[in-house]
């Protein structure tokens, strides 16, 4: 049983709160290993900054990260390249998904931002640097590893191979950006080494511990290991808050208050600046394609805590 | 001469980083009231939430604060209608300005949110609640005067005058949102107060102390006196977060971290949450359309003073 | 009753075809004197190169026009400017009614054709050439009268007012154009221009007679008077075939393979280059807002005479 | 020396109304076997549904039809599935290139008309049935030299190949397409067959004659061997009217009055319904990426033999 410190009484009030909507939303069905989820799972879990930790529900339940894992291979491309890397990407919300393509053609294959799919493939691009999709995948997977302090993460082989089977718009994206010259590897390297990194599988518990450098100006606080310079993740956490969330980052702004970046397995992983790093997961999904569930166990939990940026 | 608080020499050094860009960027020029205006000006004013205030530079000078009086006339809107407002005008960033149009007719005439001008528009259009124009401007007068505690602003009859002969877009926004049933009053109506209420004249230091309330959960820290609860206050940081800069917005969040709003007249209204309210000036445009010095000017004061949210 | 003469069973053919579909369709409700129309009318005319002349149905019905009117104000300007028209209007269909604001902005306020709204505003803008609004449409009016043969046409005072009332959206057109300064005259003066134009009430053997130029190398065969110039007569067909009918103009080419203008009130006018002039009326409309019985006539009667000019 | 009949006078008319002009345009430089084309060649060959033939220039000098070649797999198709072909692309012109992707997915997958590349790979795919794509490209050869009557007609397998190292964007849409379920082959056939079709290479006397039956009801004169039926005939002509010249379809129309389509390649299939089948070749493009100097040549012809539909 978990010991009842305040901030285990925190997540279960946080629990309390949502429960009677354990199961809502719409679980992504385009691959069969998402569609077969449960949607009545629930885990949260943090990582507070001083070094605490709880957790709550199914939250050593792994899940596929999908698109959280933009978070993490935008940290690594930038602690490479630098701000080299806004030469090829933007840093602006994107409005509706509708509208994706749309910009970019306008811009030239500059993709708005490194959180939607476009932006994720360029990035992705830049951390193959010439090497096989193997090698990068298998770079991402050690960057992951390490950051959460836990071996036990791994690509779900499943996933990946569905993803890339049923990937059609994605490929049709990085086909889109490599007409405009901002693919430098080929489509196909590109597109195994993403659908890869999508299929990363985490619980709650990895992927808190894994995002806490993030609330704490780039280092880990109970390692003191230096992951990104303070600046890079102050830019970070700005993007999240404004790209987070495709085209329901401004609703979640407004009701969280907190950066976070969601992915269509259901997970959220949101930063508390100097304070805590958050992840929680609910496979049950709103219109915009963000966990239904888990944005309001956010917003419940920013307001408990009165952790909201605002 | 100013004393020299540890304020006021922030200030100072704040302009001493960016005073060899002062009159940098490209004065809005649409009108010759704003065409005209000394493009080398630069004032600089905050309030915290302590009670303490400090300036610099040409911060008495007025100038005409445009958009940024959408922060204002939201508070309004707010403050009278509640959530029922959203009913009518959404919570995302807009992507490019050219895809506000498009998204306006893809999403049936609700603009994506308050700060881009068609979103504005449907604000004010609130905000007449079948009262006539100049009443309706009275109102908003009023109200800025009680905010900034200073009888001394006024609308600037020759800048309202020029926009009313210019505003054919603003008009063929105004007519299209009408056409969808989602402005209640004659778009005449609605245009001839919005025309006013961008044509508000106003300098740092009242602008500063009018958006006090915002820094300290809705209530002005120095009267007491509750504006909005706490909860829209923070929500309407978080709007002026992730759309205060129209396609801008990601970017100022990225460098500056703070919650902002921007006019083409070239101030800036930023909000440092639980901190301080902070007004700039600088009448030079970026591309983008927001003032170029005066963001630069924020990007330093928030590094400064550590008081980025992220 | 009708003399037996081959035209006449041509037609009588043709209404024979289609009888089974006559109420089909949905007729426009956005103003009351279009939506109180009866839709089960039928109406169908023509006029031959050679000086015959036929009809069938509820062909001495008046109705409203609309953008059948388009063909006539083109003439006219074209008359009036010659090729500088196209400086300000483009010649190339507009693909779907969701494009034609985004075209308008990408292209600067040029509208892409002549026969959707922001090009017709245009042309009226050049028909007014600095006189008052009564004027120009004194002289439509006119105009009109002399090609039809018959002064027995007018405006339909209810109609022009109920579209004044009612028309947002092509005020919101006239605004963007004119932002962009391709109309000269006040915004107002241009839409109530428009207004009465689009409520000319005529019958179908009135707008047969009115087309028959175009049929005939722009000369009138019946007075011998010259209207334009051959090339200008072929170009307005021209026009006709790849714009005349909104979002489903390469449809009309494809089923009925003549140039030809339809018009929300049910109308449409046809040319057999060479051959005739045709006008048919039913009031229910296809999803394009096109007359859906009346195309079906024109399919129907270009087969039996195989006059398709393919 | 060509025979001093009507029709050679004719044509050598027309080149002498042009011959200033030639080299004119861009040649399409986006693959070295096109970028290295001597631009100042010109061609022009037609034939008449009553059996004469003519041809001036460089009309026997081989060049790479490129889109062209959609006129004769909509053909193929069409005879093959019918009209159910239809459900799966449109009629409608697609407006600016811009929109094509944006209406694509508007309008869930359905390309606006088989004459715009999207609309043609769905066309190569219904053609693919099931087969390897070198049997499609081996059926799509021996039509071609069946309608042209010359077995003397090849892929320039150069140009296959260089079309398939660069076609990225053709690998967008095709995948986008593919998306929405509107492929129903590997889209590495489909692209595969569509890079061989875009690579034919002929000359103009090839080209008019294999055109002819466009001209004569489906039936090639020459022979008595119908090609389609009538009807689908004047549709084909229809499409190429509304539709062959991209974004530039309404132009042609407007100054040339015939169907007609274009490719990259300078070449550019004329139909006189009735009359004859035109072919003009020369390299230089104008910014629509249609034949500069060969649109003007069909512009004089038309003019010349009365020739316009209109």
């Amino acid at each position: 049983m978990t010991p009842s410190t305040p901030l285990n009484e925190l997540l279960r009030d946080v629990q309390q709160d949502i429960q009677a909507r354990f199961g809502s939303g719409r679980v992504a069905d385009y691959i069969p290993a998402l569609a077969r989820v449960d949607p009545r799972q629930f885990g949260l879990a943090l990582n507070t900054c001083s070094g605490e930790s709880a957790s709550v529900g199914d939250c050593a339940q792994g899940f596929s990260i999908q698109s959280v894992s933009k978070v993490f291979t935008l940290t690594l491309a930038l602690g490479r390249m630098g701000d080299a890397l806004w030469r090829r990407v933007g840093r602006e919300p994107s409005g509706s998904p509708f509208n994706s393509i749309v910009q970019l053609e306008r811009e030239q294959g500059i993709p708005r931002n490194p959180f939607i799919n476009a932006g994720a493939l360029v990035v992705t691009d830049a951390i193959l640097a010439g090497r096989p999709p193997q090698v990068a995948v298998a770079e991402i997977l050690a960057y992951l590893r390490e950051l959460a302090d836990d071996g036990d993460i791994a690509v779900d082989r499943e996933v990946a191979q569905s993803e890339a089977d049923t990937g059609y718009r994605n490929a049709s994206l990085a086909n889109f950006i490599r007409a405009f010259g901002n693919l430098k590897h080929p489509v196909g390297d590109v597109l195994e080494t993403y659908f890869n990194q999508c299929a990363l599988r985490m619980n709650c518990v990895q992927l808190a511990r894994a995002g806490l450098f993030l609330a704490h100006g780039g280092i880990d606080p109970l390692t003191g290991h230096r992951v990104v310079d303070a600046q890079a993740a102050r830019r970070i956490n700005a993007l999240m808050m404004t790209c987070g969330h495709y085209d329901a980052s401004g609703d979640f702004a407004f009701r969280v208050g907190l950066p976070g970046k969601s992915g269509v397995g259901g997970g959220i992983l949101a930063i508390a600046p100097r304070k805590a790093s958050i992840a929680v997961w609910a496979p049950g999904l709103n219109e915009a394609g963000n966990s239904l569930v888990g944005a309001m166990a956010l917003e419940s939990l920013s307001r408990r805590a009165g952790w909201s940026v605002f």
